[in-house]
């Protein structure tokens, strides 16, 4: 079965953007960037809420022609990028269908409301995060309250440049 | 001048305590206690707010009979325990008095509003948390919203048993 991991960047104080969305605290270097390249090069898909498309679709992102976009909306009529599919229907019910696909591991990008529904779910296999060292104050938080307690096991601790913490955990099941 | 260190267990989820203030999710090893007493041989203050002293107090908790403990209230009229010193002046203008005090360092402890308060105070040197490995789901938050960014520069990272990860930072001022 495809693996599903939740891939963020968050400030210590676990928010991934601030109250105007602005992730513009974001840091970038040689070491975050070859962490990505190995982590992209097991994944085809990408998932991710109305939200989170309307701030990612703002910011110039690399290219990633082999990857497909599954964005999750019931308000969102259409998607003005016709590279990304709008899905509408149950989120959970679909996710559950696309990881018995073939097909490389699958990516859930974002947080808040969608990231909560699919670990409550329990569709999530893996969390990586790049805890960046700085307390926002203020903004979107990574994680909402949740159903109910979720048990991780540690599988890397890397520190990178720029102060950066990356975490990677299994979720235990 | 003395430093504050902000030291707290947390879990990925950034929680300190679950919904009805349990800690029973807090895991403790040789690792974590050789950590601690590292940690305490510089310490001889511990300031913490009302119900965080609430919360402690019924833990048993290894004797420090060399350390003072402050604790933080405008409604407790009087503690139970006589080692500790109920505070209901300004926390702010009596802990930077401290902080100018002849002495070794002093401990943060709890969350919320009073470290928010420190915060914002710009009183806080260090912050040194231990996430746990798992997501609460619910409870008590670590960070609480605050009037601006608060910038960190890592000092330390080190994974411990059981899956925890000890973060330092100093506070940028």
């Amino acid at each position: 079965m495809r693996k599903i991991t939740f891939g963020v960047a968050n400030s210590l104080d676990n928010r991934i953007a601030r109250s105007d969305d602005a992730i513009d605290w974001l840091l970038f270097g040689d070491e975050a960037m070859s962490f990505m390249e190995e982590f992209w090069k097991n994944v085809d898909t990408v998932l991710m809420g109305r939200k989170t498309y309307e701030i990612t679709s703002k910011m110039e992102a690399p290219e990633t022609p082999n990857v497909k976009t599954y964005v999750f909306s019931r308000t969102l009529k259409k998607c003005p990028d016709d590279t990304v599919q709008l899905v509408s229907e149950d989120a959970v019910t679909f996710i559950r269908d696309l990881k018995e696909q073939d097909g490389k591991d699958i990516c859930l990008m974002g947080g808040g409301d969608f990231a909560r529904t699919l670990f409550e779910a329990g569709l999530v296999d893996e969390i990586s995060v790049n805890i960046h060292p700085l307390l926002l104050g203020a903004g979107a938080p990574l994680f909402l309250d949740m159903d109910r307690q979720i048990d991780l096991e540690l599988l890397e601790c890397k520190t990178m440049e720029h102060d950066c913490v990356a975490l990677t955990y299994r979720v235990k099941k």
